[in-house]
């Protein structure tokens, strides 16, 4: 009675293995120095704040919590997270996801037919790439630069689309941050193509010496939807997002939201507004701003000391990861398994195209690596670029892996 | 600046609100008695144990249960769920989901295309209805009796079904129970047909005197998708379900839960691991059982002592629904308003028909009302029945209602 007919959605043959989890499971070896995951560091996770407010919330008011709840989410963190954010913004406008790759999954939902066009920054976060494909879009590359994204390039890929899809601060994987002037320029460009923005913002509140500039969102929040996420301020593990979108798209997404899994654990939602009581943000992400400063400080003295001349990267001014690019007919992609029997990981930045893949540049994680491991790791890398010259392209492997889009 | 051209997909086009949702709107009202709801009732939350295993877990594992993990969930709970089955599971195969409701949201984006035929009970589950619309199925309801699906009303229309849904234990929304025998043939049909079953099965530990006939995914592993959660047995707001899936379809289904949410919170995972250690379900569900028959047994008690004579209902063996039937010429959604001024709520049966709505039926919980509410409600149900006599059809507030589909 074994041989049943499962016929599989269409969509079903686009969607790959992560490209990141394939690569983090080649870099699986005792001892290894990883800049290759995207896991912030666990000492930032409040955890004894956190047995207080699973005590406090279970002693009082452990059968609301328990309960099914509203698809929306927690009155109380619905207004905590308007309150956050540098804009005006309503409440009932905000809907609490289970984490903010949930807002993706409702996004691309409700937003997506097959064939429908999406732009993407280059490159882009994969997660998003992950999450917008089981809706079959045609996913466009828009060229960006250190400052963004370019606007003429988004101009011309514009007629038709969706959406545009950006990541202004610290952005996984460039660790770039669009600068003001860019922001402005976008958000009229956009105003004027009638071009949706989703502006994904899980890593503005990490910067190092000044905030960064006002969200896309604030200065259009008509004309956008915005995610942001509890996981690298508190704890990835609670799977806390949330989004705040216009009211023309809010019932839409809650609908999603519903269909999706009824409501984001009501329990984790009323630990986190008892652990956020009483400002505590405003004392533990500077902790964590300090923490993440050192530790990219640190990645910076041992690039600068140990990597050959024509080896380049950038200085994010925040978030968690830098971004650099091997010389001259290099791939990153040939690198890895080098680096990787030196006992350093990293992630190729082939991975995370849309189209059109960079195969020089690499993905370093700064925070979840100590310093000792940043100067033992950076040095293992520099020796395997050393190493791995003259250059091989690995063409068919950039194309195995980046087989995500 | 605000003049945005948000286009939404087709498929959202085909999204409405949770039928449930808005009648559960109408049923806000201080002090009224609600057979409406489908919530477990708090009472058999065990917030004590919880409270325990929070503290253990962040006391002694605090920074694992709050980092990013693995997507198909944690190791031992997976462990856990293949125990408790009754039949050979591989841990390897199960996945853990944020609640049962995300099983049927991924099992829908990977089985099903625009247009694919879908079957489900007439009636059947409102929530996986909604969980497949988004991917556009053509969903017909094949003809059931208290012992659960008419074969030959499925095997006419199982042509090209990419699967066949179902909720053989204590159903929601009717409580019945299908039948050993149904089963059987239901299995060996379902095989002849090569037609892959969709198996549901949230209440199926909340049996009352024995436990239901084994599952239909016991019987034919390779065939069958199945789905579980803790929901009833442990508390529904920590969204923990799980699904058990041939080992052919399982990397589809994890490529399509990373997309959707990374991962179901570790925290949560690992709280029910430690609050279910040393048998504690084997001493716990019970009492739920016993609850819940009370509760059972209280209203049809108040059903008999009340109802009208045309007025039937059935004998749920166990779960937290009853499925009962107005005189022929009435109509439950045209009840509803009057039953409300008369401070007791109900979902009028219309809500859960794929098609061809039976306007009679109505669903009452008996779990979330107290015994006397029970008693008070279920008198007031049956005045306001006697009072909607003569008949009012109410078409026009039925096909609004039942707009979900």
């Amino acid at each position: 009675m074994s041989d049943m007919q499962w016929t599989q959605a269409q969509r079903a043959t686009k969607m790959n293995p992560s490209v990141i989890r394939e690569i983090l499971k080649v870099t699986e070896k005792p001892g290894i120095i990883s800049f290759a995951g995207g896991l912030p560091s666990p000492r930032t996770f409040p955890v004894a704040a956190f047995r207080e407010a699973c005590d406090k919330v279970l002693r009082e008011d452990g059968h609301a919590a328990l309960q099914y709840a509203a698809s929306e989410g927690y009155g109380p963190l619905r207004e905590m997270v308007a309150d956050m954010l540098p804009w005006d913004v309503d409440p009932a406008q905000v809907l609490i996801t289970t984490g903010s790759q949930q807002g993706l999954d409702l996004i691309a939902k409700i937003l997506i037919d097959a064939g429908s066009r999406v732009l993407v920054e280059t490159p882009t976060y994969l997660g998003a790439l992950q999450a917008f494909t089981p809706m079959e879009p045609e996913v466009l590359g828009v060229a960006s630069d250190a400052e963004g994204v370019d606007l003429a390039d988004l101009a011309s890929k514009a007629a038709g689309a969706r959406f545009f899809y950006v990541l202004p601060n610290f952005q996984n994987p460039t660790g770039r941050t669009m600068s003001e002037a860019r922001r402005a320029a976008l958000s009229a460009e956009a105003a004027r193509l009638g071009l949706p923005i989703v502006e994904d913002n899980p890593y503005g509140d990490l910067w190092f010496d000044v905030p960064p500039p006002l969200p896309l969102t604030a200065r259009n929040p008509e004309g956008c939807v915005y995610m942001g996420s509890f996981s690298k301020i508190l704890a990835p593990g609670l799977r806390l997002g949330f989004l705040v979108a216009p009211k023309s798209l809010y019932p839409k997404l809650l609908q999603a939201k519903q269909a999706a899994d009824l409501h984001t654990p009501g329990f984790n939602q009323r630990m986190v507004v008892e652990t956020m009581k009483d400002r505590f943000l405003d004392r533990h992400v500077p902790t964590i701003r300090a923490l993440y400063k050192s530790q990219r400080d640190a990645m910076l003295a041992a690039l600068k000391r140990e990597m050959p001349d024509d080896v380049s990267w950038n200085t994010p001014d925040g978030g968690m990861f830098l971004w650099a690019r091997l010389p001259q007919g290099m791939s990153a992609v040939a690198l890895l398994p080098k680096a990787v029997e030196k006992n350093v990981a990293f992630v190729p930045g082939a991975a995370f195209y849309a189209d059109n893949a960079d195969e020089r540049s690499l993905r370093l994680s700064f925070v979840t690596a100590s310093i000792e491991q940043i100067n033992t790791g950076v040095a293992a890398l520099a020796a395997a670029i050393r190493e791995s010259r003259p250059v091989q392209t690995g063409t068919a492997n950039t194309a195995q892996l980046i087989g995500a889009k």
